[in-house]
Protein backbone atom coordinates (compact mmCIF):
# COMPACT_ATOMS: atom_id res chain seq x y z
CA UNK A 1 0.00 0.00 0.00
CA UNK A 2 1.23 3.47 -0.86
CA UNK A 3 2.51 5.47 2.24
CA UNK A 4 -0.49 8.13 1.20
CA UNK A 5 -2.92 5.72 1.70
CA UNK A 6 -1.68 5.46 4.91
CA UNK A 7 -3.27 7.08 8.12
CA UNK A 8 -3.39 6.71 11.89
CA UNK A 9 -6.28 7.26 14.52
CA UNK A 10 -5.70 11.02 14.70
CA UNK A 11 -5.32 11.68 10.92
CA UNK A 12 -8.06 9.31 8.88
CA UNK A 13 -10.36 12.17 8.63
CA UNK A 14 -7.99 13.07 5.93
CA UNK A 15 -9.59 10.29 3.55
CA UNK A 16 -11.92 12.58 2.31
CA UNK A 17 -9.68 14.28 -0.20
CA UNK A 18 -8.28 10.76 -0.69
CA UNK A 19 -10.07 9.09 -4.09
CA UNK A 20 -7.92 5.85 -4.17
CA UNK A 21 -10.30 5.21 -0.65
CA UNK A 22 -13.88 4.05 -0.78
CA UNK A 23 -14.07 2.13 2.42
CA UNK A 24 -12.66 1.62 5.84
CA UNK A 25 -13.07 -1.43 7.53
CA UNK A 26 -13.39 -0.57 11.68
CA UNK A 27 -12.04 -3.86 13.49
CA UNK A 28 -10.99 -1.42 16.75
CA UNK A 29 -12.64 -2.89 20.36
CA UNK A 30 -16.83 -2.28 20.28
CA UNK A 31 -16.30 1.38 21.93
CA UNK A 32 -14.82 2.85 19.35
CA UNK A 33 -16.72 2.13 16.77
CA UNK A 34 -19.54 4.53 17.39
CA UNK A 35 -17.26 7.47 16.86
CA UNK A 36 -15.19 5.87 14.43
CA UNK A 37 -17.57 5.28 11.99
CA UNK A 38 -19.17 8.85 12.53
CA UNK A 39 -16.08 10.03 11.44
CA UNK A 40 -15.47 8.01 8.67
CA UNK A 41 -19.48 8.78 7.61
CA UNK A 42 -18.11 12.44 8.00
CA UNK A 43 -15.47 11.87 5.01
CA UNK A 44 -17.61 10.50 3.13
CA UNK A 45 -16.29 7.12 2.91
CA UNK A 46 -18.45 4.06 3.32
CA UNK A 47 -17.80 2.27 6.67
CA UNK A 48 -17.59 -1.29 7.45
CA UNK A 49 -17.74 -2.39 10.95
CA UNK A 50 -16.62 -5.27 12.90
CA UNK A 51 -19.64 -6.68 15.16
CA UNK A 52 -20.83 -6.21 17.64
CA UNK A 53 -21.46 -3.06 15.45
CA UNK A 54 -21.75 -0.59 18.58
CA UNK A 55 -22.32 -0.96 22.42
CA UNK A 56 -26.18 -0.79 22.26
CA UNK A 57 -28.84 -0.09 19.74
CA UNK A 58 -28.92 3.86 20.65
CA UNK A 59 -25.13 3.62 19.30
CA UNK A 60 -26.32 1.96 16.50
CA UNK A 61 -28.75 3.82 15.53
CA UNK A 62 -27.17 6.82 15.50
CA UNK A 63 -24.21 5.00 12.93
CA UNK A 64 -27.14 4.39 10.72
CA UNK A 65 -28.12 7.69 10.27
CA UNK A 66 -25.07 9.22 10.16
CA UNK A 67 -23.99 6.81 7.27
CA UNK A 68 -27.67 7.45 5.59
CA UNK A 69 -27.25 10.92 6.15
CA UNK A 70 -23.77 11.20 4.42
CA UNK A 71 -25.14 8.74 1.29
CA UNK A 72 -22.47 6.06 2.41
CA UNK A 73 -23.19 2.35 2.90
CA UNK A 74 -22.85 0.96 6.30
CA UNK A 75 -21.76 -2.87 6.51
CA UNK A 76 -21.05 -5.24 9.57
CA UNK A 77 -19.15 -8.00 9.37
CA UNK A 78 -21.20 -10.88 9.72
CA UNK A 79 -18.66 -13.28 7.97
CA UNK A 80 -21.19 -16.11 8.47
CA UNK A 81 -23.78 -14.53 5.90
CA UNK A 82 -21.53 -15.22 3.10
CA UNK A 83 -20.42 -19.16 4.57
CA UNK A 84 -21.88 -21.63 2.05
CA UNK A 85 -23.35 -24.28 4.54
CA UNK A 86 -24.83 -21.67 6.26
CA UNK A 87 -26.67 -20.30 3.41
CA UNK A 88 -27.42 -23.85 2.27
CA UNK A 89 -29.07 -24.32 5.76
CA UNK A 90 -31.22 -20.71 5.38
CA UNK A 91 -31.73 -22.35 1.62
CA UNK A 92 -33.43 -25.26 2.93
CA UNK A 93 -35.56 -23.86 4.89
CA UNK A 94 -37.11 -21.42 2.69
CA UNK A 95 -38.10 -24.21 0.74
CA UNK A 96 -39.73 -25.72 3.72
CA UNK A 97 -37.27 -28.87 3.92
CA UNK A 98 -37.52 -28.81 7.29
CA UNK A 99 -41.31 -27.73 7.82
CA UNK A 100 -42.43 -25.72 10.18
CA UNK A 101 -39.39 -24.12 12.58
CA UNK A 102 -39.92 -25.26 15.97
CA UNK A 103 -36.33 -24.94 17.76
CA UNK A 104 -33.49 -23.23 17.56
CA UNK A 105 -30.53 -23.81 19.92
CA UNK A 106 -27.31 -21.69 20.08
CA UNK A 107 -24.41 -22.25 21.99
CA UNK A 108 -21.29 -20.58 21.17
CA UNK A 109 -18.26 -19.66 23.92
CA UNK A 110 -14.92 -20.37 24.48
CA UNK A 111 -12.76 -20.20 27.27
CA UNK A 112 -11.13 -16.79 27.04
CA UNK A 113 -7.18 -16.56 28.21
CA UNK A 114 -5.37 -13.30 28.80
CA UNK A 115 -7.04 -11.66 31.38
CA UNK A 116 -5.80 -8.22 30.24
CA UNK A 117 -7.18 -8.19 27.07
CA UNK A 118 -9.76 -5.49 25.84
CA UNK A 119 -12.79 -8.06 25.74
CA UNK A 120 -12.36 -8.26 29.01
CA UNK A 121 -12.14 -4.47 29.46
CA UNK A 122 -15.70 -3.30 30.18
CA UNK A 123 -14.55 0.20 29.00
CA UNK A 124 -13.93 -0.66 25.40
CA UNK A 125 -15.96 -4.19 25.03
CA UNK A 126 -18.68 -3.10 26.47
CA UNK A 127 -19.76 -6.13 28.29
CA UNK A 128 -18.36 -9.66 28.09
CA UNK A 129 -19.12 -12.77 26.34
CA UNK A 130 -22.62 -11.58 25.42
CA UNK A 131 -21.35 -8.82 22.96
CA UNK A 132 -18.03 -10.78 21.09
CA UNK A 133 -19.25 -14.54 20.87
CA UNK A 134 -23.03 -14.42 22.20
CA UNK A 135 -24.08 -12.13 19.43
CA UNK A 136 -23.03 -15.27 16.89
CA UNK A 137 -26.09 -17.12 19.03
CA UNK A 138 -28.33 -13.91 18.64
CA UNK A 139 -27.69 -13.62 15.02
CA UNK A 140 -27.91 -17.10 14.35
CA UNK A 141 -31.13 -17.62 15.67
CA UNK A 142 -32.50 -14.93 13.60
CA UNK A 143 -30.92 -16.06 9.89
CA UNK A 144 -31.61 -19.75 11.12
CA UNK A 145 -35.21 -19.42 12.07
CA UNK A 146 -36.34 -16.58 9.34
CA UNK A 147 -38.01 -14.25 12.42
CA UNK A 148 -36.79 -11.74 14.66
CA UNK A 149 -37.79 -12.96 18.19
CA UNK A 150 -40.57 -11.60 20.41
CA UNK A 151 -39.25 -11.60 23.64
CA UNK A 152 -36.37 -12.57 25.31
CA UNK A 153 -35.32 -14.17 28.79
CA UNK A 154 -31.75 -14.23 30.40
CA UNK A 155 -29.84 -15.45 33.10
CA UNK A 156 -26.13 -14.83 34.01
CA UNK A 157 -23.73 -17.22 35.87
CA UNK A 158 -20.40 -15.52 37.41
CA UNK A 159 -17.99 -18.06 38.70
CA UNK A 160 -14.66 -16.12 38.52
CA UNK A 161 -15.58 -12.28 39.19
CA UNK A 162 -11.63 -11.79 39.30
CA UNK A 163 -11.42 -12.59 35.32
CA UNK A 164 -14.69 -11.29 34.86
CA UNK A 165 -15.62 -8.20 36.41
CA UNK A 166 -18.61 -6.20 37.05
CA UNK A 167 -20.14 -5.43 33.84
CA UNK A 168 -18.71 -8.02 32.14
CA UNK A 169 -20.95 -10.93 31.30
CA UNK A 170 -18.93 -14.79 31.83
CA UNK A 171 -21.55 -16.78 30.94
CA UNK A 172 -25.66 -15.89 29.94
CA UNK A 173 -28.00 -18.33 28.98
CA UNK A 174 -30.54 -16.80 26.92
CA UNK A 175 -34.01 -17.80 25.28
CA UNK A 176 -36.12 -15.84 22.56
CA UNK A 177 -39.97 -16.29 21.84
CA UNK A 178 -40.92 -15.63 18.00
CA UNK A 179 -44.18 -14.24 16.38
CA UNK A 180 -44.77 -18.53 15.09
CA UNK A 181 -44.39 -19.45 18.45
CA UNK A 182 -40.84 -20.84 17.62
CA UNK A 183 -38.00 -21.15 20.49
CA UNK A 184 -34.96 -20.63 20.88
CA UNK A 185 -32.48 -21.37 23.97
CA UNK A 186 -28.83 -20.06 23.64
CA UNK A 187 -25.65 -20.15 25.81
CA UNK A 188 -22.81 -17.09 25.79
CA UNK A 189 -19.74 -17.97 27.58
CA UNK A 190 -16.31 -17.21 27.96
CA UNK A 191 -15.35 -20.46 30.25
CA UNK A 192 -16.53 -23.29 27.79
CA UNK A 193 -14.82 -25.05 25.56
CA UNK A 194 -16.58 -27.44 23.12
CA UNK A 195 -19.52 -24.81 22.41
CA UNK A 196 -20.01 -24.27 18.80
CA UNK A 197 -23.13 -25.81 17.90
CA UNK A 198 -26.40 -24.63 16.12
CA UNK A 199 -29.31 -26.56 15.76
CA UNK A 200 -32.73 -26.29 14.01
CA UNK A 201 -35.20 -28.02 14.31
CA UNK A 202 -38.73 -28.51 12.41
CA UNK A 203 -41.79 -30.53 12.13
CA UNK A 204 -40.31 -32.26 8.76
CA UNK A 205 -36.81 -32.17 9.16
CA UNK A 206 -33.37 -30.46 10.98
CA UNK A 207 -30.31 -29.23 10.96
CA UNK A 208 -27.08 -29.44 13.10
CA UNK A 209 -24.31 -27.07 12.51
CA UNK A 210 -20.78 -28.25 14.43
CA UNK A 211 -18.79 -26.04 14.39
CA UNK A 212 -21.12 -23.60 13.55
CA UNK A 213 -19.47 -20.23 13.37
CA UNK A 214 -15.52 -20.61 14.18
CA UNK A 215 -12.92 -20.02 11.94
CA UNK A 216 -12.63 -23.61 11.64
CA UNK A 217 -13.93 -25.86 8.86
CA UNK A 218 -17.70 -25.76 9.08
CA UNK A 219 -19.38 -28.69 8.86
CA UNK A 220 -23.45 -29.00 9.42
CA UNK A 221 -25.63 -31.98 8.29
CA UNK A 222 -29.64 -32.31 8.17
CA UNK A 223 -32.08 -35.00 8.11
CA UNK A 224 -30.88 -35.20 4.39
CA UNK A 225 -27.37 -35.62 4.90
CA UNK A 226 -24.01 -33.89 5.57
CA UNK A 227 -24.04 -30.37 4.06
CA UNK A 228 -21.31 -30.30 1.01
CA UNK A 229 -20.60 -27.39 0.34
CA UNK A 230 -17.07 -26.13 -0.19
CA UNK A 231 -14.71 -24.81 2.39
CA UNK A 232 -13.85 -21.27 2.41
CA UNK A 233 -11.89 -18.45 4.22
CA UNK A 234 -14.84 -16.31 5.59
CA UNK A 235 -13.29 -13.25 5.72
CA UNK A 236 -11.95 -13.18 1.98
CA UNK A 237 -15.57 -13.83 0.78
CA UNK A 238 -16.96 -11.38 2.80
CA UNK A 239 -14.38 -8.69 1.47
CA UNK A 240 -15.21 -9.77 -1.92
CA UNK A 241 -19.09 -9.71 -0.95
CA UNK A 242 -18.66 -6.36 0.43
CA UNK A 243 -16.71 -4.98 -2.63
CA UNK A 244 -19.99 -6.27 -4.95
CA UNK A 245 -22.37 -4.49 -2.32
CA UNK A 246 -20.61 -0.94 -2.67
CA UNK A 247 -19.22 -1.18 -6.01
CA UNK A 248 -21.86 -2.86 -8.15
CA UNK A 249 -24.82 -2.78 -5.94
CA UNK A 250 -25.36 -6.51 -5.11
CA UNK A 251 -28.07 -7.47 -2.48
CA UNK A 252 -26.90 -10.36 0.00
CA UNK A 253 -28.77 -13.18 0.73
CA UNK A 254 -28.73 -12.00 4.63
CA UNK A 255 -28.52 -8.63 4.96
CA UNK A 256 -25.02 -6.60 6.47
CA UNK A 257 -25.98 -3.61 7.00
CA UNK A 258 -26.62 -1.33 10.14
CA UNK A 259 -30.54 -1.80 10.22
CA UNK A 260 -29.55 -5.59 10.33
CA UNK A 261 -26.56 -5.00 12.87
CA UNK A 262 -29.37 -2.93 14.82
CA UNK A 263 -31.69 -5.53 15.51
CA UNK A 264 -29.14 -7.78 17.26
CA UNK A 265 -27.94 -4.72 19.91
CA UNK A 266 -32.18 -3.99 20.65
CA UNK A 267 -31.73 -7.91 21.17
CA UNK A 268 -28.20 -7.76 23.34
CA UNK A 269 -29.76 -4.49 25.36
CA UNK A 270 -32.98 -6.13 26.09
CA UNK A 271 -31.02 -9.64 26.77
CA UNK A 272 -28.67 -7.25 29.54
CA UNK A 273 -31.71 -6.02 30.86
CA UNK A 274 -33.27 -9.54 31.41
CA UNK A 275 -30.42 -10.14 33.18
CA UNK A 276 -31.08 -7.14 35.55
CA UNK A 277 -34.53 -7.50 36.23
CA UNK A 278 -34.75 -11.21 36.02
CA UNK A 279 -38.22 -10.43 34.02
CA UNK A 280 -39.29 -11.27 30.54
CA UNK A 281 -38.50 -8.45 28.14
CA UNK A 282 -40.67 -8.04 24.96
CA UNK A 283 -39.32 -6.70 21.95
CA UNK A 284 -40.39 -4.88 18.70
CA UNK A 285 -37.54 -5.00 16.07
CA UNK A 286 -39.68 -3.29 13.23
CA UNK B 1 -49.84 -65.97 37.08
CA UNK B 2 -52.11 -68.44 38.93
CA UNK B 3 -55.53 -66.08 39.28
CA UNK B 4 -55.23 -66.05 42.68
CA UNK B 5 -52.44 -63.47 42.33
CA UNK B 6 -55.25 -61.58 40.38
CA UNK B 7 -56.20 -58.12 41.59
CA UNK B 8 -58.22 -55.43 40.61
CA UNK B 9 -58.38 -51.54 41.03
CA UNK B 10 -61.03 -52.13 43.99
CA UNK B 11 -59.53 -55.74 45.19
CA UNK B 12 -55.61 -55.04 45.51
CA UNK B 13 -55.85 -53.92 49.05
CA UNK B 14 -55.91 -57.81 49.70
CA UNK B 15 -52.46 -58.68 48.66
CA UNK B 16 -52.01 -58.16 52.31
CA UNK B 17 -52.94 -61.97 52.84
CA UNK B 18 -51.03 -62.70 50.02
CA UNK B 19 -47.26 -64.40 50.66
CA UNK B 20 -46.74 -64.85 47.21
CA UNK B 21 -46.47 -60.82 46.42
CA UNK B 22 -43.46 -59.22 47.63
CA UNK B 23 -44.18 -55.56 45.17
CA UNK B 24 -46.55 -53.98 43.03
CA UNK B 25 -45.48 -52.37 40.19
CA UNK B 26 -47.74 -49.09 39.80
CA UNK B 27 -48.21 -47.92 35.77
CA UNK B 28 -51.38 -46.21 36.06
CA UNK B 29 -51.54 -42.15 35.06
CA UNK B 30 -49.98 -39.71 37.80
CA UNK B 31 -52.56 -39.09 39.18
CA UNK B 32 -53.77 -42.31 40.59
CA UNK B 33 -50.13 -43.23 42.05
CA UNK B 34 -50.20 -41.31 45.38
CA UNK B 35 -53.44 -42.81 46.75
CA UNK B 36 -52.33 -46.62 45.52
CA UNK B 37 -49.13 -46.26 46.88
CA UNK B 38 -50.69 -45.91 50.09
CA UNK B 39 -53.19 -48.45 49.83
CA UNK B 40 -50.12 -50.88 49.15
CA UNK B 41 -48.00 -49.58 51.60
CA UNK B 42 -50.79 -50.15 54.13
CA UNK B 43 -51.00 -53.96 52.84
CA UNK B 44 -47.49 -54.22 53.69
CA UNK B 45 -45.95 -54.89 50.24
CA UNK B 46 -43.14 -53.05 48.49
CA UNK B 47 -44.01 -50.33 46.25
CA UNK B 48 -42.42 -49.63 42.73
CA UNK B 49 -43.96 -46.55 40.68
CA UNK B 50 -43.91 -44.94 37.07
CA UNK B 51 -42.39 -41.50 36.86
CA UNK B 52 -43.18 -38.89 38.09
CA UNK B 53 -43.71 -40.62 41.25
CA UNK B 54 -46.37 -37.82 42.03
CA UNK B 55 -48.60 -34.96 41.14
CA UNK B 56 -46.49 -32.52 43.26
CA UNK B 57 -43.48 -32.90 46.03
CA UNK B 58 -45.85 -32.54 49.08
CA UNK B 59 -48.03 -36.15 47.56
CA UNK B 60 -44.44 -37.23 47.01
CA UNK B 61 -43.12 -37.06 50.29
CA UNK B 62 -46.25 -38.42 51.82
CA UNK B 63 -45.98 -41.60 49.53
CA UNK B 64 -42.16 -41.91 51.12
CA UNK B 65 -43.56 -41.30 54.81
CA UNK B 66 -46.06 -43.90 53.90
CA UNK B 67 -43.65 -46.29 53.28
CA UNK B 68 -41.20 -45.43 55.83
CA UNK B 69 -43.71 -46.05 58.63
CA UNK B 70 -44.71 -48.81 57.11
CA UNK B 71 -41.24 -50.60 56.35
CA UNK B 72 -41.99 -51.11 52.90
CA UNK B 73 -39.20 -50.58 50.02
CA UNK B 74 -40.20 -47.19 47.80
CA UNK B 75 -38.69 -47.12 43.94
CA UNK B 76 -39.22 -45.61 41.16
CA UNK B 77 -38.82 -46.59 37.15
CA UNK B 78 -35.92 -44.60 36.47
CA UNK B 79 -34.60 -46.81 33.77
CA UNK B 80 -31.86 -45.11 33.06
CA UNK B 81 -30.37 -45.13 36.12
CA UNK B 82 -30.02 -48.65 35.20
CA UNK B 83 -28.37 -48.40 31.06
CA UNK B 84 -25.35 -49.11 30.70
CA UNK B 85 -23.95 -45.76 28.45
CA UNK B 86 -25.60 -43.52 31.17
CA UNK B 87 -24.00 -45.09 33.30
CA UNK B 88 -20.29 -45.04 32.20
CA UNK B 89 -21.26 -41.21 31.55
CA UNK B 90 -21.76 -41.00 35.15
CA UNK B 91 -18.48 -43.35 35.96
CA UNK B 92 -16.30 -40.83 33.70
CA UNK B 93 -17.57 -37.52 35.37
CA UNK B 94 -17.29 -39.18 38.75
CA UNK B 95 -13.36 -40.47 37.81
CA UNK B 96 -12.66 -36.75 36.80
CA UNK B 97 -12.41 -37.61 33.01
CA UNK B 98 -14.37 -34.52 31.90
CA UNK B 99 -12.69 -32.18 34.63
CA UNK B 100 -15.23 -29.10 36.02
CA UNK B 101 -18.26 -29.80 34.91
CA UNK B 102 -19.43 -26.30 33.60
CA UNK B 103 -22.62 -27.36 31.50
CA UNK B 104 -25.50 -29.97 30.83
CA UNK B 105 -28.49 -29.42 28.05
CA UNK B 106 -30.93 -31.83 28.10
CA UNK B 107 -33.89 -31.50 25.01
CA UNK B 108 -36.53 -34.24 25.84
CA UNK B 109 -39.26 -34.44 23.89
CA UNK B 110 -41.73 -35.52 21.24
CA UNK B 111 -45.03 -34.99 18.87
CA UNK B 112 -47.42 -36.28 20.78
CA UNK B 113 -50.26 -37.98 19.37
CA UNK B 114 -53.86 -38.58 20.62
CA UNK B 115 -55.67 -35.22 21.79
CA UNK B 116 -58.12 -37.83 24.17
CA UNK B 117 -55.25 -40.09 25.92
CA UNK B 118 -55.18 -39.51 28.96
CA UNK B 119 -51.38 -37.30 29.14
CA UNK B 120 -53.07 -34.41 28.01
CA UNK B 121 -55.72 -34.64 30.84
CA UNK B 122 -55.01 -32.33 33.55
CA UNK B 123 -57.21 -34.22 36.29
CA UNK B 124 -54.96 -37.63 35.43
CA UNK B 125 -51.83 -36.37 34.22
CA UNK B 126 -50.92 -33.55 36.05
CA UNK B 127 -49.73 -31.38 33.71
CA UNK B 128 -48.16 -31.77 30.20
CA UNK B 129 -45.01 -32.74 28.61
CA UNK B 130 -42.87 -31.87 31.46
CA UNK B 131 -44.16 -34.48 33.93
CA UNK B 132 -43.71 -37.25 31.12
CA UNK B 133 -40.64 -36.26 29.27
CA UNK B 134 -39.40 -33.00 30.58
CA UNK B 135 -38.44 -35.23 33.93
CA UNK B 136 -35.73 -37.08 31.85
CA UNK B 137 -33.89 -33.66 31.40
CA UNK B 138 -33.99 -32.58 34.67
CA UNK B 139 -33.54 -36.42 36.47
CA UNK B 140 -30.78 -36.61 33.80
CA UNK B 141 -29.43 -32.98 34.50
CA UNK B 142 -28.55 -34.05 38.29
CA UNK B 143 -26.74 -37.38 37.62
CA UNK B 144 -24.62 -36.15 34.51
CA UNK B 145 -23.64 -32.92 36.07
CA UNK B 146 -23.74 -35.06 39.66
CA UNK B 147 -25.05 -31.79 41.62
CA UNK B 148 -28.73 -31.02 42.13
CA UNK B 149 -29.81 -27.12 41.13
CA UNK B 150 -30.05 -24.24 43.89
CA UNK B 151 -32.29 -22.24 41.32
CA UNK B 152 -34.37 -23.14 38.18
CA UNK B 153 -36.18 -20.61 35.52
CA UNK B 154 -38.64 -21.87 32.95
CA UNK B 155 -40.31 -20.22 29.93
CA UNK B 156 -43.45 -21.78 28.70
CA UNK B 157 -45.18 -21.63 24.85
CA UNK B 158 -48.35 -22.87 23.85
CA UNK B 159 -48.99 -22.84 20.12
CA UNK B 160 -51.80 -25.23 20.08
CA UNK B 161 -54.51 -24.39 22.58
CA UNK B 162 -57.03 -27.25 21.58
CA UNK B 163 -54.48 -30.03 21.85
CA UNK B 164 -53.22 -28.49 25.34
CA UNK B 165 -55.31 -26.98 27.72
CA UNK B 166 -55.47 -24.96 30.86
CA UNK B 167 -52.95 -26.63 32.67
CA UNK B 168 -51.30 -28.96 30.20
CA UNK B 169 -47.99 -27.71 29.08
CA UNK B 170 -47.10 -28.15 25.37
CA UNK B 171 -43.17 -26.73 25.44
CA UNK B 172 -41.01 -25.22 28.91
CA UNK B 173 -37.36 -24.39 28.24
CA UNK B 174 -36.05 -24.24 31.69
CA UNK B 175 -32.36 -23.38 33.03
CA UNK B 176 -30.93 -24.68 36.12
CA UNK B 177 -28.28 -23.03 38.29
CA UNK B 178 -25.89 -25.86 40.41
CA UNK B 179 -23.55 -25.01 43.56
CA UNK B 180 -20.47 -25.63 41.42
CA UNK B 181 -21.65 -22.81 38.83
CA UNK B 182 -22.20 -24.98 36.66
CA UNK B 183 -25.88 -24.62 35.05
CA UNK B 184 -27.88 -26.00 32.33
CA UNK B 185 -30.28 -25.64 30.07
CA UNK B 186 -33.14 -27.73 29.09
CA UNK B 187 -36.60 -28.26 26.92
CA UNK B 188 -39.59 -30.21 27.06
CA UNK B 189 -42.25 -30.35 24.34
CA UNK B 190 -44.69 -32.62 23.22
CA UNK B 191 -44.88 -30.38 19.62
CA UNK B 192 -40.98 -31.22 18.37
CA UNK B 193 -39.56 -34.38 16.45
CA UNK B 194 -35.81 -35.32 16.47
CA UNK B 195 -35.10 -34.25 20.27
CA UNK B 196 -33.28 -36.49 22.66
CA UNK B 197 -30.39 -34.91 23.39
CA UNK B 198 -28.34 -34.85 26.24
CA UNK B 199 -24.85 -32.72 26.18
CA UNK B 200 -22.57 -32.45 29.52
CA UNK B 201 -19.70 -29.98 28.98
CA UNK B 202 -16.60 -29.67 31.57
CA UNK B 203 -13.29 -28.18 31.26
CA UNK B 204 -11.16 -31.11 30.29
CA UNK B 205 -13.71 -32.86 28.19
CA UNK B 206 -17.47 -33.68 27.41
CA UNK B 207 -20.19 -36.01 26.62
CA UNK B 208 -23.29 -36.92 23.91
CA UNK B 209 -26.33 -38.72 24.25
CA UNK B 210 -28.27 -39.13 21.28
CA UNK B 211 -30.66 -40.44 21.60
CA UNK B 212 -30.12 -40.14 25.38
CA UNK B 213 -33.70 -41.74 27.26
CA UNK B 214 -35.89 -43.15 24.27
CA UNK B 215 -36.59 -47.02 24.18
CA UNK B 216 -34.55 -47.62 20.54
CA UNK B 217 -30.60 -48.06 21.10
CA UNK B 218 -29.39 -45.29 23.17
CA UNK B 219 -25.85 -44.04 21.90
CA UNK B 220 -23.70 -41.66 22.91
CA UNK B 221 -19.88 -40.38 22.70
CA UNK B 222 -17.25 -38.47 24.67
CA UNK B 223 -14.02 -36.65 23.44
CA UNK B 224 -12.82 -40.31 23.67
CA UNK B 225 -14.96 -41.44 21.78
CA UNK B 226 -18.15 -43.75 20.84
CA UNK B 227 -19.58 -45.18 23.66
CA UNK B 228 -19.34 -49.27 23.35
CA UNK B 229 -21.10 -50.77 26.35
CA UNK B 230 -24.56 -53.39 25.56
CA UNK B 231 -27.79 -52.20 24.43
CA UNK B 232 -30.30 -53.27 26.55
CA UNK B 233 -33.75 -53.23 27.57
CA UNK B 234 -34.21 -50.77 29.99
CA UNK B 235 -37.42 -52.54 31.37
CA UNK B 236 -35.88 -55.86 32.40
CA UNK B 237 -32.64 -54.78 33.54
CA UNK B 238 -34.60 -52.75 35.83
CA UNK B 239 -37.20 -55.02 37.04
CA UNK B 240 -33.99 -57.48 37.58
CA UNK B 241 -32.14 -55.01 39.75
CA UNK B 242 -35.35 -53.79 41.69
CA UNK B 243 -35.25 -57.77 42.63
CA UNK B 244 -31.83 -57.20 44.25
CA UNK B 245 -32.80 -54.00 46.08
CA UNK B 246 -35.68 -55.21 47.19
CA UNK B 247 -34.54 -58.83 48.10
CA UNK B 248 -31.20 -58.13 48.79
CA UNK B 249 -30.65 -55.10 49.88
CA UNK B 250 -28.36 -53.91 46.73
CA UNK B 251 -27.30 -50.13 46.60
CA UNK B 252 -27.81 -48.41 43.17
CA UNK B 253 -25.27 -46.30 41.73
CA UNK B 254 -27.66 -43.89 40.96
CA UNK B 255 -30.94 -43.42 43.14
CA UNK B 256 -34.17 -44.94 42.21
CA UNK B 257 -36.12 -44.28 45.99
CA UNK B 258 -39.00 -41.92 46.70
CA UNK B 259 -36.38 -39.54 48.24
CA UNK B 260 -34.94 -39.10 44.42
CA UNK B 261 -38.27 -38.33 42.72
CA UNK B 262 -39.13 -36.34 45.52
CA UNK B 263 -36.30 -33.70 44.55
CA UNK B 264 -37.42 -34.36 40.70
CA UNK B 265 -40.85 -33.35 41.86
CA UNK B 266 -39.44 -30.50 43.95
CA UNK B 267 -38.17 -29.14 40.81
CA UNK B 268 -41.12 -29.75 38.46
CA UNK B 269 -43.11 -27.49 40.96
CA UNK B 270 -40.38 -25.01 41.08
CA UNK B 271 -40.51 -24.86 36.99
CA UNK B 272 -44.34 -24.58 37.17
CA UNK B 273 -43.73 -22.01 39.95
CA UNK B 274 -41.33 -19.97 37.67
CA UNK B 275 -43.24 -20.15 34.72
CA UNK B 276 -46.16 -18.65 36.69
CA UNK B 277 -43.93 -15.74 38.02
CA UNK B 278 -41.72 -15.68 35.52
CA UNK B 279 -39.25 -15.37 38.68
CA UNK B 280 -36.00 -17.18 39.54
CA UNK B 281 -37.22 -19.75 42.23
CA UNK B 282 -34.48 -20.64 44.28
CA UNK B 283 -34.44 -24.40 45.15
CA UNK B 284 -33.27 -26.19 48.50
CA UNK B 285 -33.32 -29.82 47.53
CA UNK B 286 -31.66 -31.29 50.71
Amino acid sequence: MPAKNCYNYQTFDEVKNNPDIDAIYITTPNALHHDQALRIAKAGKHVICEKPMALNAKQGQEMVDACNKAGVKLLVGYRMHFEPKTLEVIRMRKAGDFGKIRFFQGLCGFNIGDPKQWRLNKELAGGGSLMDIGIYAINGARYMVGEDPIWVTAQETKTDPIRFKEGVDETIQFQFGFPSGAVASCLSTYTMNNLDKFFLDGDRGWAEMLPSTGYGPIKGRTHKGELTQPVTTHQTVQMDEFSEIILNGKQPIVPVDGNEAVRDLKIIDAIYLAVKTGKKVELKLV
